[in-house]
């Protein structure tokens, strides 16, 4: 009864051979290593030890939680120090990491897939390595040299792990009010003093040190957010020859009891005059700290498609063995009592919206990774530049829209369970539970949508808006090539056409009164994600068929591509003119409400 | 920082007043004594009780749950006795019950009223008494009269409590499956054997005794639905005198860990050779059970409502006051470092979206409420007639759509709350994890959606259906004659036009198939709401323009009212079109895929 998983390795390699394309671009470093073979045995041991090692840990740590001592230290629950062993001596995260501090060197494709099957598995568990990955990718931009010798070996083997501390009681999304201070000592370090809250994976008992990512204001800075630096602030101090000095003036002051995830640690972090060092330009915290931001906002947008994965995955089982009622159209297996609940076609809906979305998803965020490494890897500035700004503009999209469906696509699975699906001895709550969390970090969906409309959309004069359009232009033109694909080509493109009619009543009205893009923001990213999801679907539409036609062996796994992308067509799209009204009703209701009438 | 309730008191008195309208009903039993005086009075009293008593039991109750005791009692949370005691010394749950058995004869919609607040002020606890509401309605439409007398006093009174025994481990929805089985005695009473699961409040230490009603199967009935019997199965027997005697042979087996409610005791029953009486005709037991199950779906749709208005109000609370970030059109309040985050459209689109559901809502449940009173009370038969054909039909509209959006709206509220919401203290995450067990128990909500479109809408050759346009048709017909609310009326013509024409389609195509009805149903559903919710929102729209021409003294009031039925047009009503595509999408796509390819 307890839930299961398997990752879904063959749609992953699938996206790999024809959305990411690695061979296209063997040219850069590491990706000529990257051949289809050594990425399917790659992903084929990542997806044994995702199910075997990891999974097993999901329910007991949910069950169990973090634990505080009273001298602050935090134990994580039965199993974690095993797995999470496991995870390092195999180098598992390493896949895609520098070799010049240890990594494979692997495209950063290669480890974002790994990834998603950790996370099914076990989310909260794969928050101690993933939030080491963001920190770590913060010094290796920002940092000096001597800081990436000291802390990125360790970082990127996940001997350390690292954490970041935005949040502070009063202070969220606006980072300007933060009140940490950082006081230099006279020796080139800080005296860092203050409260965060909210630190996922800030104090736990899987690593031997812990690397705090700290945004705080130095003495002579503006108290604004111009004033924000950020610092390194280990829990051991390091010494010269690498090996751990000083216990740091740092504690887990509390954990925070969750609705989900609560096998990783979210601590209240206090920092009593505890030592740390500035990462780049003092007052430059906010850019460094936003390289972390935009890769940990793709990696929250997979978060939405894990929990919905995993959701999908059981209810299908749960489907398919529970017998009860009979099919509208007569018993499907007379012989039995009932039939099983798969002939029902409601039941059927809600299980292909997730599979729909999943597998869209699935495409979302590993093109999008391949995008986020061409912007620093591709050969010419054009090509890092054409990257850039599609996968700048599309970043709040993965991150809003897959996790407001991956937490609903996960309550719809949690739905196929009746009774027992709200039991928690199944699982499906935990999912749900867990999935929550993922619509609020990283900046809260409202926040990635004001962030599309209110900045990405207008960026460097719209270039990567007329860039993506350009994009799908193309997919669609493609599409109109094959009569297989001509109807859904012409459902994509009535979508953009509805994109953008509301692009244009943005621009014609929004600048007057910037409340209509807050009041259409939401909206406006749910429909830029139907044409993102139109688009990866009619390519792999196009791929299925391809297939086929060159007589692949799993014909029926094609032929049930095809369906999904029929389907999608069939139920998502239709929401784009809805969207397209509600963002024209623009913000005058909204705004004319008086506060004290709510 | 925990939750805080106040009962939205005045809203219900407006709905009262403008849509229900005892007054008209003056000449039915009972509705002349409900004088707006004495309705307006019991619920301020109500209010006070639900918020001062009730209220502060909700998350403590949660926290703490129910244990199960070796020997098979259960004991409830911290302050549930006495919150009970002083719900049954007051004598809230007799305001709508028979005078004959002790109740105060009151209309059932002043009862439902009180029950709003009730559950927004703990869920868990109110189905203690509700649960009882219902299996008292059982006894008293099917029970003999020694039963009546035997039962109804204590269970009007809630001295005992009643259960509802339906569901087994295999067997939920297809109640045909069942194994319980129930074996003459030779005395006139019944042996019943079997294992029962998902029992709300099947044991607790809050009253003296529990009724249980349970379905099983007598030894000649076919195994089948046509062979259920439904027994009264009290947990201590009852003497002539009403004094209490033996324990029965019946315990909780255990107790449920669930996502929510966990303060109400979601019990594994036993039956071991219980002793049990015959609920009128052997065989006829499922039609007395669906007298509960039809008022407990009107129940349970008011649930939904009752977590998204307590979820609202405490987001509306936290927005005043988390001050972060700046207005898009500039500082608000500049004097402080920060405006407060109800300057924002997106945060306001989320609240008012709750807003202008939960008002509709209560509009529904009480005017639902008052539909169902008629079918019984109403003088004539026509009258009668009408009413039942209206709150047949509605009734899995209500209990599906309104807890399906209670469910989201009180998600987005906990959005508001950004990182504050996942963390337990805050209370947000209970009201989203106890919204979540209405769209399941009860008819799971695509069950609701067949029985709709299956059963309801074809039901006395759609006569509901054609009574149900024809009232949506004069409300239209009424906003026409005011160019105030012509726009509205020329919108909810549209979205009637779209409800006709999805009609229209699955007549022409659901009979050849009746798989097209199961693929549209809950789109279907939801459609239909929009129809419900969209009358009702002219119909106050009208009341409060005439409470305005008639100079009433809190105009801020009814202009919010006037902006919050704005507000639903604008935002709700444009996805009527994107319904019927899905419903006109049909299930050739869902149908085809097959079930090893999920």
């Amino acid at each position: 009864m307890p839930a299961s998983y398997k990752a879904p390795l063959k749609d992953t390699l699938f996206v790999m051979k024809h959305l990411v394309g690695l061979e296209r671009h063997a040219n850069l470093p590491g990706f000529a290593e990257a051949t289809p073979d050594l990425v399917q045995q790659i992903l084929e041991e990542g997806a044994k030890f995702a199910e075997g090692v990891v999974h097993p840990t999901n329910q007991i740590g949910d069950q169990q939680g973090c634990t505080r001592h009273a001298d602050g230290s935090v134990t994580t629950p039965d199993g974690f120090k095993e797995a999470y062993k496991a995870l390092v001596e195999a180098g598992w995260m390493t896949l895609s990491a520098d070799p010049q501090w240890g990594g494979q060197g692997l495209p950063a494709v290669v480890g974002t897939a790994f990834i998603e099957y950790l996370t099914s598995a076990n989310q909260a568990f794969s928050m101690y390595p993933g939030l080491t990955h963001g920190a770590a990718a913060a010094i290796e931009v920002a940092g000096s040299e001597a800081q990436k010798a000291m802390y990125l070996p360790k970082m990127t083997s996940g001997e350390w792990t690292g954490t970041m501390n935005l949040t502070e009681p009063h202070c969220g999304t606006d980072l300007g009010l933060l009140r940490t201070r950082a006081v230099p000592n006279g020796d080139g370090s800080y005296a860092i003093t203050g409260t965060k809250i909210f630190i996922s994976s800030g104090e736990h008992d899987l690593a031997d040190n812990i690397i705090h990512l700290v945004l705080a204001k130095t003495p002579d800075a503006p108290d604004t957010v111009k004033g924000i630096s950020l610092f390194i602030v280990p829990k051991y101090l390091v010494n010269e020859d690498g090996s751990l000095g000083a216990r740091n003036r740092l504690q887990c002051g509390s954990l925070e009891h969750k609705m989900g995830i609560r096998a990783n640690a979210t601590c209240v972090m206090n920092y009593d005059g505890a030592t740390g060092w500035l990462v780049g330009e003092e007052m430059k915290g906010l850019k460094a700290m936003f390289i972390m931001m935009n890769i940990a906002r793709l990696g929250v947008g997979q978060q939405g498609l894990a929990q919905s994965e995993i959701a999908y995955q059981n209810a299908v089982a749960y489907a398919k063995e529970r017998i009860q009622g009979r099919a509208l159209t007569g018993p499907a297996n007379p012989a039995a009592k009932a039939d099983s609940i798969m002939v029902h076609p409601d039941v059927r809906r809600m299980l292909l919206d997730a599979k729909a979305f999943n597998e869209g998803a699935r495409a979302l965020t590993l093109w999008g990774t391949m995008q986020a490494d061409l912007v620093h890897k591709a050969a010419t500035e054009e090509e890092r530049q054409a990257a850039d700004d599609i996968i700048s503009l599309l970043t709040p999209v993965i991150k809003a829209h897959l996790t407001d469906k991956g937490y609903a696509h996960a309550t719809n699975c949690q739905q196929v369970f009746g009774g027992h699906g709200y039991v928690e001895e199944w699982g499906m709550s935990q999912f749900v539970r867990d999935a929550r969390i993922n619509m609020i970090y990283e900046g809260a969906n409202g926040v990635q949508a004001m962030d599309l409309v209110g900045r990405k959309l207008a960026q460097n004069g719209g270039r990567g808006m007329r860039a993506f359009l350009a994009l799908v232009a193309g997919v669609i033109a493609d599409a109109m090539q094959d009569e297989r694909t001509v109807d859904m080509g012409a459902a994509l493109e009535a979508t953009v056409n509805e994109l953008q009619g509301s692009t244009l009543w943005l621009m014609q009205n929004a600048l007057a009164n910037p409340n209509h893009a807050g009041a259409g923001a939401t909206a406006y990213l749910d429909l830029m994600a139907l044409v993102v999801f139109g688009m990866l679907w009619l390519q792999m539409a196009k791929a299925a068929h391809e297939e086929l036609d060159a007589g692949a062996g799993d014909a029926g796994w094609y032929r049930a591509k095809l369906l999904t992308a029929k389907h999608y067509f069939e139920r998502a799209l239709p929401e784009a003119p809805a969207l397209a009204a509600k963002i024209r009703a623009g913000s005058d209701t909204l705004m004319a409400m008086p506060v004290d009438a709510f």
